[in-house]
């Protein structure tokens, strides 16, 4: 299924080689009813499957009701928008006006959220300038974040429910932790903290406990921090935007081993 | 910091007993500029942190540049709203127009996404009805979910990067399998099949590779799924729209053992 193959460098043990490794592809998916955008999401493409996603979304979301509330649904296939990242779908007439204008009032949903409505990845470069910059990281240092967040890390340990993100310097000091019920809450709270402090954050790294989708890798650039490591995978947008954005990514931080995109 | 704790029942090598359990807490945190509400996320509920959460968030999607850029910054208590639950935000007067509307055109963010600007669990409640029956589960046969789903999880053991959901009968026989990198979206791809398949969903148990947050709960009772159960730990939200929304909720299930709600 949806898997891209990119070079990478893996670190283990002080050894340092390059290899080709898999990750799980991102890309986002508009929808629209009758024409009308009412939605971006991130997703795993699929063609078949994307058909599955809006129908569910649109029933999980109270527009529809059952499969015959629909009258059409394909993807827009147009020489802008060769990628399949596009479906419409027009609703049955039986739809009553109260459901078929739910979708404009009430949801501008994302994979986990972040993007909503404004999707190019070369829109939010527009806005946010890339980082030049780039640190030199030992990765010897890095391998110790895991260890380091695990011990403060009091919510999960007693509910196993918390994402966390932390701040560190290129020494290793753990400059702050926060852990949050949704994994990009706990990097925005540490970029309000860094704000709030008038912390400098050209030289620092923004660890992360589980995976990084698109969107921490948007907010990462979005506070100019460049540097990103987590303990999770990154996808395959992730590690695009990375590139673009002069973010240097690394993922499956572990003791003694991590990849670098 | 935040746990809430609640009574449940715990199943472990074919016995049950009551416990006194803690979940992660989370609560909708209503964004406002000006007075304008702008967003509405789902977050671990923290008074100071909250502060942190909003000016990060800000920040990560382009409205604010430094904390200079905040005239001020409260929670709003009203005895309507007495859990602090919103925050409202005046810009200072150098905020340029076009940063300063970037929110009314860009962002409906969430902790995972799916409620954006609805919040209520009472409104979702009007619009679909709780579930009135209850299915018999054997426990014995939910703990053997996730070794069936680990089987055909082709991709997550490829890349570690994507979420499951899947759709069993009380039998134990798995109908459907889908992963993405959404959380939600798996669960969407699992409704929508149901939905193409005219699929009566009435006895049917959701199973998910994660945590349960709100969202993953307010879909199961849009699908009309009576039955929720999840690897992962469930919020302190997710426990509680269960409880209104009449879904039977498992959370932590293993082979073997799994926590009751």
């Amino acid at each position: 299924m949806n898997v891209k193959t990119i070079p990478i460098t893996k670190h283990k043990k002080g050894e340092s080689f390059p290899l080709i490794d898999s990750v799980a592809q991102e890309e986002p998916l508009e929808i629209r009813i009758e024409g009308r955008s009412v939605a971006v999401i991130m997703r795993s493409p699929d063609i078949k499957q994307d058909i599955e996603l809006v129908t569910g979304f649109l029933c999980t979301e109270g527009v529809i009701e059952d499969y015959s509330d629909i009258q059409a649904i394909a993807h827009l296939v147009e020489p802008s928008n060769p990628q399949y990242n596009t479906i419409d779908i027009i609703l049955s007439s039986g739809v009553p006006a109260k459901q078929r204008h739910k979708a404009d009032r009430t949801f501008f949903a994302s994979s986990s959220c972040g993007i909503c409505g404004k999707a190019t990845q070369e829109r939010i470069l527009q806005y946010f300038p890339p980082i030049t910059t780039k640190i030199n990281i030992s990765i010897d240092i890095l391998c110790t974040f895991p260890e380091k967040i695990r011990k403060q890390q009091a919510i999960f340990q007693q509910t196993g429910g918390l994402h966390a993100a932390a701040l560190f310097t290129s020494d290793g000091e753990l400059l702050v932790l926060r852990e949050d019920i949704g994994r990009h809450n706990a990097v925005d709270k540490i970029v309000g903290w860094a704000l709030k402090k008038d912390q400098d954050c050209s030289d620092l790294i923004l660890f992360v406990s589980g995976r990084v989708a698109f969107e921490i890798a948007q907010k990462t650039l979005g506070a100019q921090i460049p540097v990103l490591a987590a303990i999770g995978a990154p996808s395959s947008m992730a590690v695009e935007f990375c590139k673009k954005a002069g973010v240097q990514l690394f993922g499956f931080v572990q003791k003694e081993r991590c990849n670098e995109y």
